[in-house]
């Protein structure tokens, strides 16, 4: 759709591919030979585009649709105009996104940013880092002693790697980023300028100023872990700071030292989780979330945007507001004072 | 003013030449030919300093200053020590921005900080990079494959622009920033560690753990953008993120993928923006604001500081608190809860 | 403890040593000449740990520790289990840190990250930079035209420091971080990302769009203060923007622009600090705190998470919520919408 793309151009698939990678169905009529080459919203979507529906509020939108070929559920085939190659298939979008992911092979790991292979002219790695074969490294960055990298993993400009930091395999690290006193599974992606492993936060006070407190655990990042751009991680104070495998961290989050982060978290931008915060697996903090230190969030619980969390939060608990309460608890209160102060307004008139 | 400064210092100006280019009206007795050569506050301003005053909290500091000129406006005049060169205006502070900008124009945009003239030595610019005659590179930048920058544009150090990435002219990149998948205006600011055009945050739930939606877009920023130190502008899922000619951003800010935010719009610190939203023109957000996704904000709406939005905001409105409502809706809870909890307090005694 | 450690192991401390060192005093029966050579919590000490014990909570902990050694209160003391080489003192955890520091002298401050001495090759250092003996700077730092830097510092790698920008002695500037327009004590610790002394956030509104206001003034960072990673510093407009001494801020914080902050104060991670607010000394402001500009918060001054201060605040008080108040204040306000919202949901069934 797209006409000045960041992505190398796809061959394309014919529907009739792409019912085979997706298990999606062609409606009786489809052109199973049509190809399409890349992916776009029904409403912009020309010929050679593949779109999706999985809502009846955009049925206007597939009426009028130019799309080549588009993915729905059941209810709506019917729906769908004459012309159109419609491929059945209960999630819509599930499919649409493996299609893309075929399209766009790319889009799934940023790559070099210098067309670079292996080590780039003006790198600095350090002569007793160990770098295996297949490793990117993009100019500027710079990778310390003992520091260790596995095969297929990019570093990127300007990234620093500190001394006896490892990182696994298939991993990328984006431009401008730093990795200190930190261990690094397998195919982890860390957006530019992510900030891993610097001192926690912990001073003791006293007469003369605060004395700083000695921080000297390490970071754990389990496999296929994504943390945003700008986030900060620190690590741990005695023992470690560890990040669950599969978990996704938003941008400009703030993890301090000594956090538990379970496996397939949701963490969305500029929360906050203080010290010593365990998190269940599973476990979604929406936009701008405070945890106050030493608390445990259960398996599973969801907790809204903005909230500040003070306290434990049992598993698969929805919680929400500051203090931070269950879901119908919260509701309550905000309705209750509207009410209260309508009342009152109307008082005063 | 300052003894220690960081910018060239000016020739000065005269009192006369002030009134010229600003249209202020010398006071009768107002010495033309004295030249000022800095700007400072009425209480810190000496013989060489210009100042301004435009409210009537600041006329002790006036009766006191030892400014070398003074902007106001008419009915302050007679206030001033008769000693003073009092330039009269409707609008002091705009007066006095217009010669602090011809005093200082280096301020304006932020320049080179390796004194470099054209491509230092110590960068990376990829040989099949297009960088017009008259752009400033310093040094450890890395310039990716196919990157175009236009005349006039100083890109900061270690500062890495992506592939294919387009940048304008007269724009300012700061150090550390990183850039990709993004085509730029002209005359757009980007502040140190910037980070422009990474993955937004979205993936798909799956038994095996959330699946990475790819995301194919760019982000797109127009003419006269100005963008804050930290701040993350992640690029579009299928669209594009796109930011308004004119707007200003200041530090840390999230914007998420898909939003479209409007013209001359003013963001506030740490504030973040979920995806998909569309901010209308000359909409304010202050500091830590927090939106849903999808929502729109109609132009010239404000937003206080804190607030988190979740729903759409009408043109021109006004809102608060969480869930963000009207001002005197918001004004009236609190007053309320106040009311409330202080009679309850009293019961308790 | 831990087994892949990123700091040198040390040679060891003595019972009696130690005991030498704090003040704690061994109790009868400690063998003084046992060796401990790093420090663990008593739940994973072993023999050649030291741990602390100051509160009850962990008193099953300490009797079931395998610790070397371990700090407690005389209260505590006949808890240990008899083979437990005890060392009484009243301040179980400064006695601690105490030893955590001697035997980890290379987490009091961050050092090279590519265990460079002096100018490392693949660093921008500009002709006319004042860099004193003793100073260490990483590979791909810049140092601009006519900076200083005091021995003992240490530059980390691709850092950036500005022309004139003056850095004292002992400091560490952390990888990736950005200094301009700044004058920065001794013993300053800076950490990852940090951005200091761009561009203040002010416009002049005008019917063309928002204007410019240049910011001439500076950053001034006084001995002993501590800069969490990403967190961004502006200079002042016209005056100067001030940190005083012995403060910490953490990371991802936000300072504007002509801000005055006292000595000693603690800053949590992702506080929001607009332009022109004037702190006391010893403040202290929980995580995601947000201030209004042009206020003051006295001396001493709490103010409590996600809390958002819209007027000054007087020395010694402690504030919670938004708008922020009191304490008794705030509790009250939850207490009597609880009571009232509990109410009104019974009245619903």
């Amino acid at each position: 759709m797209t006409k000045l793309n960041f992505f190398k151009p796809h061959a394309g698939l014919s529907i009739g591919e792409i019912a085979r990678i997706t298990g999606a169905v062609p409606r009786a009529g489809a052109r199973l030979d049509h190809r399409v080459t890349d992916i776009a919203p029904l409403d912009r979507a020309g010929p050679s585009d593949l779109a999706f529906l999985d809502s009846a509020k955009h049925l206007t939108a597939m009426s009028r649709t130019r799309a080549g070929a588009c993915f729905t559920m059941a209810e709506f085939e019917d729906k769908a105009p004459s012309g159109l190659n419609v491929l059945r298939t209960p999630q819509p979008f599930r499919a649409f996104v493996l299609v893309a992911s075929t399209l766009y092979p790319d889009a799934l790991r940023p790559s070099s940013l210098f067309d670079s292979k292996g080590v780039a002219p003006g790198t600095h790695v350090h002569a007793s880092a160990k770098i295996e074969n297949g490793v990117t490294i993009d100019p500027g960055a710079v990778i310390g002693p003992r520091a260790g990298i596995g095969t297929g993993t990019v570093i990127g400009a300007t990234a620093v790697i500190g001394p006896d930091v490892q990182i696994g395999r298939r991993c990328s690290v984006g431009p401008g980023a730093s990795i200190i006193h930190a261990f690094i599974g397998d195919s982890v992606i860390i957006h530019p300028g992510c900030r891993i492993g610097q001192d926690g936060f912990r001073y003791q006070p006293s007469p003369k100023g605060h004395i700083k407190v000695p921080q000297i655990g390490r970071v754990i990042i389990q496999d296929n872990v994504e943390i945003g751009a700008g986030t900060t991680i620190d690590r741990g104070g005695i023992g470690d700071t560890v990040i669950g495998e599969g978990t996704k961290i938003d941008n400009l989050v703030q993890i301090g030292h000594n956090c538990s982060i379970g496996r397939h978290c949701i963490i969305v931008s500029q929360c906050g989780i203080s010290g010593s915060v365990v998190l269940g697996d599973y476990v979604v903090l929406a936009g701008q979330v405070g945890l106050a230190d030493h608390i445990t969030i259960g398996q599973g619980a969801m907790i809204a945007a903005q909230s500040g969390v003070i306290s434990d939060v049992p598993a698969g608990a929805k919680y929400f507001g500051y203090p931070a309460a269950p879901r119908g608890e919260f509701l309550r209160s905000v309705a209750t004072l509207r009410k209260l102060s309508a009342r009152s307004g109307k008082g005063k008139k």
